[in-house]
């Protein structure tokens, strides 16, 4: 690997400069198609950002396929004409975006792109297609100025990463060998700050649970079976308040027994970023941070296992007075797991503590409803030192490791099943409403990024043979 | 008071025989208005229900006054011929009912009445129109027979008692001197069981509160947030589990302290009664029974102070996964209260107890919703010893004390207000639907009532001399 600061290769950057007026109109273009696809109406939109797509790939020298799933399409473009030494790359991405509404809350409409403030405004903007976009323009940088790229590359773009994913896993597994690559490049994260680049090295899993209480066979006079009859909005809290201890560590048995610490460099770097507990009191508007003692509260959010109560209902919950004694009870818990918790592990152990915690004179089920592995990244290896260094060229400065409180599942798929390593290289900005009204990326950060992209192929390229070598 | 068996005056008993099919016949005229005091729609119905009354009263040879109020009128019918030294007895009902609906779970329509088994079907029939209307039968029996009452007899017929009596109170206070009387009868209460008559000797009254837990500005990601942003519904969850101990008793401190203890005969006349816990488990369908320790089943109902939870809300509550680390949560908490236990203190200490335990990075705010004292009669004077012997002669045992866990804050009203004692002398049976459909009066007890209403008079009357010496 090369020892001198990385700067952007000349040609590319001359490209660059030339094209970043059409490279935004282009993308504008991608963002009027309103591809959302969890409303079955936009079904058609999600077939025209698909077709979309493969005319990208295909008017810069790819080869492109859309391939149906039981869902939305995905689009597979490929590139292999870089030479049998050289090194394959895989870039994912979504066309498909959230539902746009509430409507009435965006400032300018969210499939109209507009430009205030040097950022674009658009639904799907950030989340993800001005990032799966970046990519494709930093190929055509490559193909048009070069006539080659340094890598074979096969872009894979779904549509369907807002609804789960549903169908990727599968795919993933059945075109294992045409998937084949060295490295996967993913760009739907978040940079920990702006002007500070970011490698995303870790993703948190997750098992979703629902706890139903039942007590009577139906709903009493409060008055008339109140103390006598247990109350399943009583013990369904009484059951929640065990799942901590009084200093704020998970009290279920067996819940930190797969916890991998993360490693103490890796907590140096995150200790040393500059993230203000005080600017994150006030983003969300409380006087108090809480959580698992023993760690600052970023650690707790991106390095540790957490549970929240996501919903509760019981009873009455309208206004005023109703004397009633509720048959049934319900939370929805979720639990966010560190490598190497298991979500089919979690959920046993939750039910286990259930049934030893549970008061007398009501049953509780506790059901699975959704489960995600966590992950982690290596943060070595060929396709990290190009991350790092390509993203050193673009922003003139190296990058920060960041961690990631929520989940992405399709990252550990890739890992698992392709047998490849991921670099989360993201784009998007703190506050950038990925999935609420007013969604925007940066215009400089949309930029920097097909630089970045472009020259990751080249360091990517030298890193490989380097460790080849 | 003759210590002889109690029996039905002759007289009475002969008319009564002659009358029932008339008298069940005008009940069900009345039952067929729809006087639900909840509805704006049926305020024309509510009148007409008033007026129904007020011409039963009339037409006996009562003078009868409808009385105008900011809700539902209230009739008041007067007979005051007995001599200056006879007392004056006040019989207190309410002519409107609960709404009817779900409709199609009634058997026959709800407002027209039916004989199924012994049984007149028909909203109001047992809260409170035939309770009600027992009693100006009862009347109609001295007056047709021997044109005279024992008695001074005030007959007060609400019609808001369904939509919490909210003008009552000021009625009384305002026509304190008109409504002078020396006791109070009310059925508007149900038996122990079929062929037990029964005396209700205590009410439980109510602080019912709303908790309001607040934490971030708005709802949060729970992947971005979880672990470091403190949970609303968690912190309920734990603030809710801290209102009992472990044992069952509520662990809010001076809960207890203003608790009267019911007299030992009390106790034991209640722990001689037939209860059932086995019959209790099977009628709500559960395997087991909670609460305070040291009572029975019956007692924790009747004679203990609860805390049960009416209601949840937090979050997300649909059908599957969503990842929100909601803004806030909701409790509806009521406490059924003991004499001399009382609302107001009630609420303040369970605000400080909230303020006491609540974890940090929170808000909780605790509103008083409603407030109802608990009643508890003396079981001693004459018209505890009328009615009791009222009730003998008409069922032919001795009336059981009863207790009662809800709650009727109008009859502490009459005590505190009026000065006089309560006989609450019930005619309903349990599973009576009383605010359910398909609600019942056993057309027995009708006629069983008619005879104890008019067996009351002669008694209280006697039983009132005597006591003057």
């Amino acid at each position: 690997m090369s020892s001198t600061a990385p700067t952007i290769p000349s040609d590319l950057a001359a490209w660059c400069v030339a094209n970043d007026a059409r490279a935004q109109n282009e993308l504008f273009a991608f963002l009027r198609i309103p591809s959302v696809s969890a409303r079955s109406e936009h079904k058609g939109d999600c077939l025209i950002a698909a077709q979309f797509v493969a005319d990208a790939l295909t008017h810069i020298g790819f080869r492109a396929d859309i391939i149906p799933t039981p869902g939305h399409p995905i689009v597979l473009g490929e590139w292999r004409h870089a030479g049998p030494d050289a090194p394959t790359l895989l870039v994912y991405g979504h066309y498909d975006v959230q539902p746009a509404e509430p409507l009435e809350l965006w400032t300018s409409p969210a499939f109209e792109p507009t430009v205030r403030d040097g950022r674009i405004y658009a639904r799907g903007s950030v989340d993800d297609k001005g990032q799966l976009y970046l990519h494709i323009k930093a190929l055509e940088a490559h193909l048009a100025v070069r006539g080659t790229l340094p890598v074979n590359v096969i872009v894979l773009a779904e549509g369907e990463e807002e609804v789960g994913s549903e169908n990727l896993e599968a795919f993933l597994q059945r075109e294992q060998q045409r998937l084949k690559c060295d490295a996967v490049v993913i760009s739907d994260s978040t940079m920990f700050a702006p002007g500070i680049p970011s490698i995303l090295s870790s993703l948190r899993g997750m098992a979703y649970l629902q706890i139903d209480v039942q007590g009577p066979a139906g709903d009493l006079h409060s008055g008339m079976y109140g103390g006598a009859v247990v109350n399943p909005a009583m013990a369904l809290a009484r059951i929640l308040a065990t799942f901590h201890d009084a200093d704020g560590r998970v009290a279920i048995s067996g819940f930190y027994d797969h916890v991998r610490p993360f490693p103490d460099n890796v907590r140096a770097q995150m200790r040393a970023l500059p993230f203000s507990e005080a600017g994150l009191m006030h983003e969300v508007g409380v006087t108090a941070l809480g959580g698992e003692p023993g760690y600052t509260a970023l650690e707790r959010l991106w390095t540790r296992p957490t549970c929240e109560v996501n919903g509760l209902l019981s009873g009455y919950t309208g206004e005023g007075a109703k004397t009633v004694l509720p048959a049934i009870s319900m939370a929805k818990v979720s639990f966010r797991l560190v490598p190497d918790q298991d979500p089919d592990t979690i959920a046993r152990l939750v039910r286990e503590h259930v049934a030893r915690v549970l008061p007398i004179g009501v049953t509780a089920t506790v059901t699975a409803l959704h489960g995600g592995r966590p992950w982690r990244a290596d943060l070595q290896g060929p396709i990290i030192d190009a991350g790092k260094r390509a993203l050193q060229a673009a922003f003139g400065r190296e990058p920060v490791i960041t961690g990631e409180g929520g989940s992405i599942p399709v990252v550990g798929d890739f890992e698992r099943i392709l047998g490849a390593p991921v670099l989360l290289m993201g784009f998007g900005l703190p506050g950038e409403n990925a999935h609420a009204p007013n969604e925007w990326i940066s215009v400089e950060n949309y930029q920097l990024g097909i630089r970045a992209a472009a020259t990751l192929l080249d360091e990517f390229a030298v890193a490989f043979t380097m460790s080849r070598g």
